[in-house]
């Protein structure tokens, strides 16, 4: 580990001052669209300093050098690229307390998860660094060429895979370091070689500030063109829009709500070229609870739901926010219920958020046939307290009304009494798609999970057998992902090593001569990377 | 080879009549909102029988019938789908004449290209056959769990691809089998486990017919479902819209011109559910003349160019419609018009895209700077014919006038002398994405080819070095996409085996127990797929 943000330097006040400016490249400039600042959820202390927001000549002056930047950084070998996003990791680790500090300060979010949060962020670039150095993602394919074919010669023809182009990120408020500015999306699209312009998240711009620069150092450490990475401050309706119609950009990422994702994909729609949009949006996750685990284990289940459902104020995409019990409920909703009412009261990312839950969870408390069955504590000494609250009501209620099924973001759940497997069908049936699906069975279950999996997979992009859905594990194997609206593009996932290929695209060369050929695609393989020919691994 | 299209039936009337009916799932279905029949082009001769139009009911018919046989499709074993789609290649193979002399009389293509692209066609089932049984394209992963990990444990995921559901497919008019109602979209998603509803084109119905007849009656050999596969006939802006819009489709494919794409990408995307469409759309395909190889064998390529260009009366996507030549092009230009006046008139596909041409190609000449250079025969006794048309400008007017890269769909091209290499960089700089970018060299010009080749992969989806663009090769490295607006999503491919991955979805599975899982993803691995454990190569 070394460079400007190396141990020696770790909590200098000369590197780490916050300067209210953004990262256009190399330069600090300061927007004058307006401000921003953090603000302490917990205290509504505002934090210094005050942010500066850009507008269109941000916009233009960062996609700009990411174009320039472009032929340049995705030209650079798998090694040097894989040791830069390395570096990334090493000047965010760098950062240590003085990180973890600001991003409590700016969420409200426990020291402890902030902590771990890190540890996920820096872990995510490290297998990516990895990922890169391995080469599988290239999708290296080569088909035997026949020049003796009749009637016609078969050519020589060679595939891989290239970035896209400059990537515009856009951060979530839920998590500050993992899918903010330099989390999965950046990450993976760094990985592909692709520049990344990050609109930073408004909830944490001190956050925000502190990554930006540990990234801009790597990419000064090695000597990488100054556009590989810039980051912006500003309004998402005027600067993010500006962002994703810039005819330079060639992809997006989005962690957030669903309006604002739908807003994204039908600016990137309406450009001359439309370019697509990874939105992450909303899904409430499904836990189905069969008779047999109900009868066996409901008091367990019920502490277990709330643990996973209150994690983090409830401000994770993958909250179980709809349980399904077939069969006797009564132990766990008699367990979920105590466990709600001890739930002590949380501060909630920031105002809005918090707000916005009080509505949602108050829809679902006048919602005809719901009861609610807890509510845990307030703590007036919270700015944005959130309270954990349950409901329940019954299958035939939720049939009849589409939106019980909406995600109230925070630890509110409900749970919904089954009648039979035959309703149960009938509502996954009506259900929107979903980051994930999770089933709870006991032995006497087997047969009727076993029929359920197939169902659930289809409108889920994870499935779990037991346990909870929050805690999402970055891997090879993993899908973070899933039918709309939990995603505008099923067929990716925006965590894990998979997320790569969002920012790629296939080229085949034809009879191109081998010295003119990517490495990758040479007869002599020089980088040993995999290698598909005629088909098969070579 | 067996089945009710083996040997024994060929040609026989019984089985081969037309009835002008839609094939929705195993039943004959008259449409009653219309009529159109095949028109020979060459003589205008209005081809028996009349083919009824469908409506609305038509396509909830198919659809509902397609969304029924999903769960069973999907869950057929490789070795039965494999075996499947062998079969759909030997009925049409059995077809033999009785096909080849209806696509003669439908479309105007003469017969040895009509067997050429049979035998492409059914070749194309075979090799997704292939794929299918090989597994690869399941994308299995697993990531080796870790019970003892602190202070979380690791969880068992597990990783496949599934198809997304019934997928609508769009026939174009150009290549009536291999885009057509057996190629490669329906090949492809027939091969991800997704039924197909296909929309035939109005302008080869019977050759749909005899084809979908011969996918059904394998349906029927393999005791698959019904619904999947259905045949429909319709006007594209009503019925086709239908289908788009129908929640049960998941995804479109399309082959066709740039706005009937565009309007099945903004129908799909204001579905409630927006869906993928893949569309291949629009590409002018620029081939690039650098001085050494103009001087070499400027002749010999004007001749191989107006080859190229006039194959199919130039009804083909990746048809050369863009010359950029640098240096002498006198002996490319001479060669080339004499060629072009020796090219005999052409019968098109029909007499809408007869009409589209001449209009083309008269805006062509009609433009500024533009020189008609030569033109080529008219053979009275043609209906539909097209006659080629060679024109040339400078790069300076190119620059000035964006009309003229628009894609003319038929035997036309303009050669545009280009001053330098930094002319032909800002040239590349404007170009729309394409199908496929060529370049020529000779030895004196291998370093501006090495130069341009990172260039000429951002706008397409195939580079050429030397050789012509038309003529794909149907294999695991080809890719015949490109960026928009060539293909409505560039990172995909409508030929080749890749094409598979349109259709699927990845689902991660965690934490489920060995009896449940899918059989690629058992411990065991009892199917012998390629596998990928903690990201590498099981």
């Amino acid at each position: 580990m070394s460079g400007v943000y190396g141990a020696n330097h770790q909590g200098s006040a000369a590197t780490l001052a916050l300067t209210g400016s953004m990262l256009i490249g190399a330069a600090d400039v300061r927007g004058s669209a307006g401000e921003v600042r953090g603000v302490n959820p917990a205290t509504g202390e505002q934090l210094e300093p005050a942010y500066g927001l850009g507008d269109q000549s941000a916009v233009d002056r960062a996609v700009s050098l990411a174009w320039q930047a472009f032929p340049v950084y995705r030209a650079t070998s798998l090694a040097a690229r894989s040791a830069f996003l390395t570096t990334v990791a090493d000047n965010i680790d760098a950062l240590g307390d003085t990180l973890v500090a600001r991003v409590v300060a700016e969420t409200g979010i426990p020291d402890p998860r902030v902590r771990g949060e890190l540890a996920r962020t820096t872990n995510q670039l490290r297998l990516f660094a990895s990922v890169v150095a391995d080469g599988r993602w290239l999708g290296a394919r080569l088909d035997t060429p026949d020049p003796d074919r009749a009637p016609l010669p078969k050519p020589d023809l060679r595939q891989r895979k290239i970035p896209l182009g400059p990537v515009a990120v856009f951060s979530a408020s839920n998590f500050p370091l993992a899918f903010s500015v330099a989390g999965g999306d950046t990450a993976s699209a760094l990985a592909a070689g692709a520049p990344v312009v990050v609109k930073a998240h408004s909830a944490h711009p001190g956050t925000s500030e502190l990554v930006g620069r540990a990234i801009r150092a790597a990419v000064a450490e090695h000597g990488l063109p100054e556009g590989t990475f810039s980051l912006l401050f500003g309004d998402g309706r005027n600067l993010g829009t500006a962002l994703v119609k810039h005819p330079r950009i060639a992809a997006v990422g989005f962690t957030g709500s669903r309006s604002g994702g739908l807003a994204l994909v039908a600016a990137a729609a309406s450009r001359p070229v439309p370019i697509p949009v990874y939105a992450e949006m909303s899904s409430v996750n499904p836990v189905i609870l069969l008779p047999g685990v109900l009868a066996e284990q409901g008091a367990e289940l019920g502490t277990a739901f709330v643990t996973s459902l209150t994690t983090s104020a409830g401000q994770l995409c993958t909250n179980p926010g709809l349980v399904f019990a077939l069969g006797d409920a009564d132990a766990f909703v008699a367990a979920a219920g105590a466990a709600i009412g001890a739930a002590p009261g949380a501060a909630m990312l920031n105002a809005n958020i918090q707000q916005s839950y009080v509505e949602g969870t108050d829809r679902l408390a006048g919602a005809g046939n719901v009861t609610e069955v807890a509510a845990g504590g307030v703590d007036a000494t919270i700015g944005a307290c959130g309270q954990a609250r349950l409901f329940a009501t019954d299958g035939d209620t939720f049939l009849a009304n589409h939106a019980l099924q909406e995600e109230v973001f925070g630890a509110a759940s409900l749970v919904v009494r089954v009648a039979d497997v035959a309703q149960l069908e009938q509502i996954l049936d009506t259900l929107e798609g979903q980051l994930t699906a999770t089933v709870h069975a006991a032995a006497a279950d087997q047969d009727t999970a076993a029929a359920l999996l197939p169902r659930l997979e289809l409108i889920a992009g994870r499935v779990l057998f037991g346990g909870w859905p929050t805690g999402v594990e970055v891997g090879h194997a993993v899908v973070h992902g899933g039918p709309f609206p939990a995603t505008s593009t099923p067929a990716t996932t925006s965590v894990g090593t998979l997320a790569i290929e969002r920012w790629l695209r296939p080229v085949a060369y034809q009879n191109v001569p081998d010295a003119l050929l990517p490495d990758e695609l040479r007869a002599a393989n020089p980088l040993g990377v995999p290698r598909l020919r005629d088909g098969a691994a070579e």
